[in-house]
C-alpha cells in the first residue's frame, strides 16, 4: 500500500486531507510561506499520532507537525517537495484533567490557547499565557515554539508554565512525561528540550501546565513617556514598587498608536493636547491578590511619584474593565494596523534591559544613515527586554523598495542585536525564516551541540526537516 | 608525559592534589561514599577547565566535576578505580558582573551560594535560592543538580533562576551561553539540558542568574496543624490570599521539632500546653513589597481566618527578625537533629499536592505493617509538594537493624511514590544513590532518550561516569 492508503486505513479517509482540502495547511496565515504536502493527517489520539509517525518513517516521509498555523517563522509549513505529511493536532483537543488542589491542568496539544484559559477560569484559576493569536493558536504550538506574550515578566514563557509533557518521539514511541510536580530531579530535562524545538525532535501531544490564583483586581494605565530611557527607569520603579503584582509592561512608539487610531476610527487615544504628541507610550498592568481598593491605591502611589519626578508625562488610568480592555485593545491592534501600512521588515529581538535604550538609539540612527526616511514601528514587551523592532517604508518609498532592502536591514539590526548581547529571536522561534541567520549569530560550538541533539533524537532527519537547522 | 605531569605543567603543582591532599575530595560530606582519584585538578579559569578536560580525554581519564562537595547522592564522588580526575571548581569563584538594571548577576561556578546571595544583597537585590548547605555549596553544584530549597514555591528551582550558562563540553570546548535575556528562542534549550545533568554532559563554569527586588518586609509564623490534610488546605488559602507574596510553606512532623529542642536545648518551641502536643507544624513566610504594616495586616487576616475555621490550632507569629530567624532555625536544624538520632532511611520525594496527604497516610500505614515501630521523620517543602520522607529506627531497634531494612523500605516508599504520580528524587538528584533505582520508575522510552543524549554529548563516556546513568 502507498503511504496515503495506509494513512487512510489508519485514520479513516475523512481524516486524511489532500488537494483543495489541504490548501489551508500548506500556506501560513501571513501568506509568506507556501509549501506542498502529500497529505494532511489528522490523528485523533496520541496512539494515532505515534502510528502516523511510524508509518511516515517506514515510507521515509517527512513529518511536519502543525497546530493553529499561526506561527510567524514558517515553522509549520512544509517545503515544496510535496513529500511531507502535515500532522495536524486539531483533533487532539481535550482537556484531560484539572486539579485545583495541585494547581495544574492537563490538556492535549490541539487545544486552542483561549480554550485552556477558559477552562482554567471556569475552575477559578488563571492560566496566564496570553498573546495576540490566542483565539486560534494551540497550546502544542505554543510549547513547540516556547511562546511568550504579554504576561511573561510575571509568569514566564510557555516553558516556565509547563510541568510535564507527553511526546511522540521521532521513532513513533510515546514518552509519557505528564508530571504535575514542581520538583523532579530524576534525570535529563527532556521536557525543556522538546519545548522550543519546533517539532524537529518529536511531536508534543499533551502537557500538564501550571495554574495560578485568579487576581482579585487589575489596574491598567496608558502613560506618555519622553524616551526609552525614561521607560526603562519607570520599569525599574514598577518592579520595585509592585513586586510580583506587575503583570504587564508594554512600550509602544507613537507611530504605532497613531496608525491604530487612524485605521480603526472607533479606537482613540485617551489623551488630549500635547500628550498626543508624546514620542512613546507605556501600558502598565498590575494584578492584585487583595482588593480593588488596595490595587488602586498602590497603582496610584507609584504612578503619582513617577509623574511628580517627571518620568511620566500624562497618565490615563482605566476606571473599569471596559476601559482597561480598550487600552489593551490599542496595544493588540498594532500588528493589524502595521499590516495596513504595508509589509514591514520585522524583527523580534530581545536585549538586556540595561542596554535596550542604547540599542534603540544607535540602531535607529544607523538605519537612517543607510536607509534614510524609513519609519521605526517599535513596540513590545519592555518588561522582558523584548521589542518588535519593525521597519516600515517612509514617505515616497514603495513596498517593493522596502522589501528590496530587507536583507540589508536585517543585517544592520541583527548585528546591532549581537553587539548588545541580545537575541535575534526572542519569542517567535526560528522556523525557516531565521534558520540561515542562526549560524551567523551563534557560535560553532553551540550549533554543533544542537546538531548532535538533532541526530541523536531524530537520526533519520524526518521530523520537520529544514526548520531551526538546515536539513541533512 | 603522564596525565599527572601534564596537569601539573598546565595548572602548576600547587593546583594538582594527590594522596592526603586529595582526601577531602574523595569522601562525600555525609561519609556515605568514598572513591579514589588519580588527582584533584583545581583550574583557575574556564580556559584551564577546558584544557583539563581535553587532557583527560587524550588520556582516557574520567572527569568528576566537584563544587562544594555537599551533594546528597554521591554525584561528586568518583568510583574506586582510581583513574578519575576530580575537577574542583573551587578557584572559579569570581562574581563577574552585576547588572541591577537588567536584574542579573554573572558568577563563576565555584562561588559559594551564600557569596552570591551576599553580592546580590549588597547591590540591593535578592538572589532567592536558599538551602541548608548555602554556606558551603557552590552555585555550579546547585545548577548541576537543579537545587531546590525553601523559596521554590515563589521563585522556582535553580533551573528557573538561570538565564544563561558557560559550559565546558565533554570535548573540552567552551560553550559561551551567558545570556542575560528573559526571552531567547533561537534553538534547542541547551541551558536546561546541562542544568540538572550532574556533570555527566559537561562542566558548568559560569552562569547568569536572575535577581529580584529585596522584599520590604517579611512575616514568619509557626503554626500547629492537626493533619496533613489541614496543612494542604491552609496552603491553598495562603496561595489564594498571599499570591506571589507567599515565599515559604514548610511542613514538619512533631517528632522532627521535638528532636531539635531535645538535642539543642538553646532552641525552644514557641508554644505551651496542648499546642506542644500537636502532630504537625507548619512554617509560613510572607514577603511583602509594600510595608511592614501592610505585610502584618495581610498575614494576620489570613491566619486569623484559618484559626477561626479550625484549620490552625495555635500560631506563633514572629515579632521581629530575631524571632523569625529562630523559627527558621528550628526548621533548618532538623537534618542535624536527625543525624543525632542515628542514620535514617531517607527519601526526597515529590507528590502532586492534591495527593500528598493520601500519600503520607497510606505510606505510613504500610511501613508500620511491614516494619512495625519505625518512626516517621517527615518534613519538607509542602508548598512544592516536596517531602523529606525519612524513616528512623523505633524503640528497641538498632541502627544496624534499620539499615538492614533499607532496601525494603526504599521499595515500599518508592512504589507508593510511583502510585501517587510522584518523583523519587525531588531536589537532590540521582548521583550514584538512585542511579539503579531509576530504571524501575522511569519508562524504557525515557531512559533510552536520556542515553541517546548522553552518547551524543559525551560520546566517550568520560564525564562523571556512573552517575545518573550506568556507565558504558
Amino acid at each position: 500500500m502507498t503511504l496515503l492508503q495506509e494513512l487512510q486505513s489508519l485514520l479513516g479517509p475523512a481524516h486524511v486531507l489532500a488537494g483543495e482540502d489541504a490548501e489551508p495547511y500548506v500556506l501560513d496565515w501571513r501568506r509568506r510561506y507556501r509549501g506542498r504536502a502529500l497529505a494532511v493527517a489528522r490523528p485523533g489520539s496520541t496512539e494515532e499520532v505515534a502510528a502516523v509517525v511510524r508509518l511516515c518513517r517506514r515510507h521515509g516521509a517527512p513529518v511536519v507537525p502543525q497546530g493553529g498555523n499561526t506561527g510567524l517563522c514558517g515553522g509549520a509549513t512544509p517545503d515544496d517537495s510535496g513529500t511531507a505529511i502535515i500532522l495536524s493536532t486539531a483533533r487532539l483537543n481535550r482537556v484531560r484533567a484539572i486539579d485545583t488542589a495541585n494547581d495544574t491542568i492537563t490538556v492535549e496539544a490541539g487545544c486552542v490557547l483561549q480554550a485552556v484559559q477558559d477552562a482554567a477560569e471556569q475552575a477559578g484559576r488563571l492560566f496566564p499565557l496570553s498573546l495576540a493569536a490566542e483565539g486560534s493558536c494551540t497550546i502544542g504550538g505554543n510549547l513547540a515554539t516556547n511562546a511568550g506574550g504579554t504576561q511573561v515578566l510575571r509568569y514566564g514563557n510557555a516553558r516556565e508554565l509547563a510541568l510535564g509533557l507527553e511526546v511522540v518521539t521521532a521513532e513513533g514511541e510515546i514518552w509519557e512525561g505528564l508530571r504535575g510536580l514542581r520538583k523532579d530531579n530524576t534525570g535529563y530535562d527532556l521536557r525543556d528540550l522538546y519545548i522550543g524545538s519546533e517539532g524537529t525532535l518529536g511531536v508534543i501531544t499533551a502537557a500538564t501546565l501550571k495554574l495560578y490564583p485568579l487576581p482579585v483586581a487589575r489596574c491598567t494605565a496608558l502613560l506618555t513617556v519622553a524616551s526609552v530611557e525614561d521607560a526603562v527607569e519607570l520599569l525599574g520603579r514598577a518592579r520595585a514598587g509592585f513586586g510580583a503584582s506587575l503583570t504587564g509592561f508594554e512600550l509602544m512608539a507613537a507611530d504605532c498608536l497613531h496608525a491604530v487610531v487612524r485605521l480603526f476610527p472607533q479606537q482613540r487615544l485617551p489623551f488630549e493636547g500635547a500628550s498626543l504628541q508624546a514620542p512613546w507610550f507605556a501600558l502598565l498592568e498590575l494584578s492584585d491578590s487583595e482588593s480593588e481598593t488596595h490595587a488602586r491605591e498602590r497603582f496610584e502611589a507609584v504612578l503619582g511619584a513617577a509623574i511628580e519626578d517627571g518620568l511620566v508625562g500624562d497618565a490615563a488610568i482605566a476606571e473599569n474593565l471596559a476601559q482597561s480592555q480598550a487600552l489593551w485593545h490599542l496595544r493588540e491592534s498594532i500588528p493589524l494596523a502595521e499590516a495596513e501600512l504595508g509589509k514591514a521588515v520585522k524583527h523580534d529581538v530581545s536585549i538586556p534591559i540595561s542596554s535596550i535604550a542604547h540599542f534603540v538609539r544607535v540602531t535607529n540612527a544607523e538605519l537612517q544613515t543607510h536607509f534614510a526616511g524609513v519609519r521605526h514601528v517599535i513596540f513590545g514587551h519592555l518588561g522582558d527586554g523584548n521589542l518588535h523592532y519593525n521597519v516600515a517604508r517612509g514617505a515616497g518609498q514603495t513596498e517593493a523598495d522596502l522589501l528590496a532592502l530587507q536583507p540589508a536591514i536585517y543585517d544592520v539590526v541583527h548585528r546591532s542585536v549581537q553587539a548588545h548581547s541580545g537575541s535575534i529571536s526572542a519569542e517567535h522561534g526560528v522556523g525557516q525564516l531565521k534558520r540561515d541567520e542562526l549560524p551567523r549569530y551563534k557560535s560553532a560550538v553551540e550549533l554543533a551541540l544542537m546538531k548532535r541533539i538533532k541526530s541523536a533524537l531524530d537520526p533519520e532527519g524526518l521530523m520537520n526537516p529544514g526548520k531551526v537547522l538546515q536539513a541533512g
